[in-house]
């Protein structure tokens, strides 16, 4: 049973988590309470830990975000293998359990397993297995394994104020995917085709030993902050011109509806970067490693000691915009159009600034 | 990749999952074909192999074969560590993903959590995590993780001919209950609330090293029996009367419809009991171990050469059972009443000989 954890418990989609953990039984032996981690790691033997991941994507389907299998089969095992990045581990394989639709069966699932492979070949990781039947309409979980040394463990929890604050690449292009569908603006840069998120394996594993937290952008950047804070108790400043840590397509998204780049990094369709936090000392060694890698992790902005979630000095109610949606009935669109005013005050903010 | 098994690929869902394996990267290192084992396994270290299973539960709630939250709890972590049964895995814990209906989502997480607790509570087995979302209806996967002694590993091959097959408990709970919300028959006996299987595990892990291959029932009596035959080359003979396998439910409902056993034991909705072969010189061993347990496994027959499937002597198709709700075009009512139909011919032959 977790305890409670008011912090937390502010943002609504914690509570759902921490209500599963208060419903169900929890094992003895799990490293890292529940929310402390992106996967379920587990004792496996003096030197390892196990690392275990599930991921559902159907909402993404169900709601039209996502129109083609291919989309789905490339982002649940994008999903899956992004948890095991945050933690640093080394993964072993995936399981996929697949409901195809009823009428085209084949077809669809020649698409997911073309996106599933795509990822797969991309990342050196196989298809250990799974599950499959039909129904209704088109969902799929991923499950991912994988395992860490227990020398270079890492999980949300762990950063110190005053380190830096990283973030592994740009950022959203999910939420310009589906803020295109729902608004009927088919740019190319915005189709689903050009969406094509890898899980950033190599890097979680280059940081072993140096991030001292990380969480992947899954849930979109504001979140993953929001919630390292939360975790860390501690607070967030971004000090990063926000355009400038935009992908392409939401980049041409945000010029086109005139938002700016806040709705791109705040609405909860993100990508699977990870945000780290790495102690100043390391910096040149994540210098090197990065070079190694021909990567170009973007340095965000810092951890403070207070509790305070700032986008170039500008507060931002990280809470307030996690439970968003669930304020706006789930409805999709009016969580967009808010996120869309979100924006313009932001702009608003800066030009008066 | 997996090389053609037109023995295998006789069988609709074999083909099925003949068509991923060659449509997804399988892995170098893993133990044991595709369809040759309810769980995959993976080297782990000198001594031990990792057991993975993942398991959907939502067809049956589509089709209002099961309508409570906590059913669908209960046979999706069943289901899973079921898997690990089959193989004598020692579980370390369940992943569960689940989307929960969006009318409800408070209520079906606390059923569906009763149900898992229940079977979690029952077999000592704990859920790690998972992840959680709303949708138009309710649907889980459950992922079960567990461990196999290398010296004790068993998969659905490794029977000879000569062999005695048994199965752990009494068959036709999950068929009685689909035949009677088909055919809107309230028995008490075949209720879901009456429906409360678990999974096989102290049996599972009993059996090492003495059972030569084990498969769930999870697809029914029949489809695990010509599985078993089929992967090993090597033919079936049930000896034992088909009344005395069944559940009571099945049992009752059989009467009730007047079809006999058989429908309950062709069926596709299985329960969760394991199907496994034992050498001759080990019956003795397996009394031992099963007065132990205070179980009562049932010997239902022996292994044969020749490939054929017999039921007291009548010869039974299985590719044509387990291919028959394909032949009736997906047809749930066209499927029973066709495994009804079965069900008569079978007390016929019997009464004439």
């Amino acid at each position: 049973m977790s305890r409670a954890r008011p912090e937390l418990d502010a943002v609504h989609e914690n509570r759902l988590l921490s209500r599963w953990a208060a419903l169900l039984p929890r094992p003895a032996p799990q490293l890292g309470a529940i929310h402390e981690s992106d996967a379920e790691l587990l004792p496996l033997d003096d030197d390892r830990l196990l690392a275990l991941t599930l991921d559902t994507v159907s909402e993404e389907l169900e709601l039209g975000l996502f129109r083609s299998p291919e989309t789905a089969g490339r982002v649940a095992a994008t999903a899956a293998l992004s948890d095991l990045a945050a933690v640093g581990a080394d993964p072993l394989g995936l399981l996929l359990a697949v409901t195809l639709p009823e009428g085209s069966p084949e077809a669809a699932q020649e698409e997911v397993a073309r996106g599933v492979g795509e990822v797969c070949r991309a990342t050196g990781v196989a298809v250990l297995g799974g599950d499959t039947g039909t129904g209704a309409r088109l969902a799929l979980t991923a499950a991912a394994i994988g395992t860490v040394p227990r020398a270079g463990l890492r999980t949300r929890v762990g950063a110190r104020p005053g380190e830096l604050v990283f973030v592994s690449g740009p950022l959203g292009a999910g939420n310009a995917l589906a803020a295109a569908a729902l608004f009927g603006r088919p740019l190319p840069s915005c189709d689903e085709r050009a969406f094509r998120p890898l899980p950033r394996l190599r890097a979680g594993r280059a940081l072993r030993g140096l991030a001292t937290a990380s969480i992947d952008t899954s849930d979109g950047l504001c979140a993953a902050l929001d919630q390292l804070a939360r975790l860390n108790g501690l607070g967030v400043a971004v000090e990063h011109e926000l355009d400038a840590l935009l992908a392409p397509a939401a980049a041409e998204l945000g010029r086109e509806l005139g938002v700016g780049a806040l709705p791109f990094l705040a609405g909860q369709h993100g990508e699977f970067e990870l945000v780290f936090t790495l102690p100043r000392e390391r910096l040149a060694a994540l210098g090197l490693v990065a070079r190694e890698l021909g990567w170009r992790p973007i340095a965000l902005g810092r951890t403070v000691a207070e509790r305070t979630f700032t986008l170039n000095g500008a507060p931002l109610d990280g809470a307030a915009i996690r439970n968003l949606l669930a304020e706006c009935g789930g409805d999709l669109r009016a969580y967009a159009e808010a996120l869309g005013r979100l924006g313009l005050e932001e702009r608003r903010y800066r030009s008066a600034s």
